[in-house]
């Protein structure tokens, strides 16, 4: 399908075209390569003000990068004439904590009280690592991020809490300085690692079952290195069990109009 | 007083301490210097969600540090053992936008549905220019910092917008690129300037006539720098005539735990 050959070097809103017409459901890795994706949440507005606050307090798992008023479907920052509604290939919908539906518009489910969260995600300082000759594993793998829950908390907001999940990449020990001087650069996006090396020290037993996305090879003398992931506010929204909560179908991301280079600190 | 010799190089707690007792109502320049200072605005709960956008999409000017939920008065993340209702040195009570009182305790006037807002404080960055030989000409001539309305519009946020308060600093053409270098870092608390050079691109007509604080010296050859102000979020508040506001009086701030240099990036 000519479709498929070419959306990987579209520009964000030629993508967001043929994602919006329903031509485009699948996964967004790769897709309008340099320029940023976003995460979804979208909450009603009576949770907004908690969330936000939970976000606020847990910059690194869960980096703003725009909230939109109660209602409003368009993005005024990260892109234009876009639509939060049916712009994502895919979307979950969970009521009370249960994924009730899986579309790939939410138009018709749209609320007036509804507030569409868009945070950060890690593709964005991936690109810049793999630019700097830092292999990610997952990707030449070709499967999902390894991520894990932790045992560090995050600092609680009115009903919203829960522990940090963390993605972890393999690095070389030679590799593992230039990951953090890189990653770091990216605080808008889940910023440099949590922690390095050993993975007791933050509660994880086993990294070869991950509680969410896929095992990884590591090899051997490589060093594992873990950041904050997006899917901690996912899950502490979850845990809430809000009577509704929309979200991206994992990977099926917002593809913004902003460049990833814009999203790092010089 | 041997409080006014011995405050300067006193721990934030202690001073917060001297404060709360009523011991210190002036301002809080060089007082335990090295800790960062934050400015304080409080809002009713029904403005906060909205107040929270306004800063969170004008993160320039309005550098969140840490926000309350409704009712708090002790930060958990900035000091601990704080009490916001009285360990600033002096507040000023605003009634639909008017100043009805300033007052060293806002314990009285103190309202359950209360929200607390920190924002960041240029002291911070200006602390770390100097420490880098660039003088701040403001603190040589013992004056406040000069600010001007600009022709910046900030991105509307509900029922708050209104232009970017801007602050001055002349700085050597030698020391410009440094100037930027240093505060570029200080993302959290302002960052960066906005604006080098003319001052008539950013809407400001005459240096020597600020809207608000003093002007200041600019010697021969020197550029005008500007970066974005406190004033502005203050300022955004005020313009909706909100039933009550508190805030800080200007330079009586609220001292922080927080060493400056943790609000840097790497």
């Amino acid at each position: 399908m000519a479709v498929n050959t070419n959306i990987k070097s579209m520009k964000p809103d030629e993508v967001r075209a043929i994602i919006r017409k329903g031509r485009w459901d699948k996964p967004t890795t790769g897709i309008a390569l340099g320029y940023a994706q976003a995460n979804l949440v979208i909450l009603p507005k009576k949770y907004a003000f908690d969330f936000f606050l939970f976000c606020q307090r847990n910059p690194r798992p869960c980096p703003v990068l725009e909230v939109l008023e109660p209602g409003d479907f368009q993005p005024d920052f990260l892109a234009s004439e876009a639509d939060v509604r049916m712009d994502a290939p895919r979307y979950n919908i969970y009521v009370k904590g249960t994924l009730k539906a899986s579309v790939t518009s939410v138009e018709e489910f749209w609320r007036k009280d509804f507030v569409t969260f868009f945070l950060g995600c890690s593709l964005s300082f991936e690109e810049a690592m793999i630019r700097s000759g830092i292999p990610i594993r997952h990707i030449e793998e070709e499967k999902n991020v390894p991520m894990y829950v932790t045992n560090i908390q995050c600092r609680r907001s009115g009903i919203f809490h829960g522990p940090m999940v963390v993605t972890m990449r393999p690095i070389l020990p030679t590799k593992v300085v230039k990951a953090v001087q890189i990653t770091s650069r990216y605080a808008s996006v889940h910023g440099g690692p949590i922690h390095i090396g050993d993975p007791k020290t933050i509660g994880i037993r086993n990294l070869e079952t991950p509680d969410f996305g896929d095992s990884v090879t590591i090899k051997k003398g490589e060093v594992p290195v873990f950041w904050a992931c997006g899917v901690t506010p996912q899950a502490a929204a979850m845990a809430v069990k809000p009577d509704i909560c929309i979200t991206h179908a994992p990977g099926h991301m917002f593809i913004t109009d902003i460049l990833n280079e814009e999203l790092a600190t010089t």
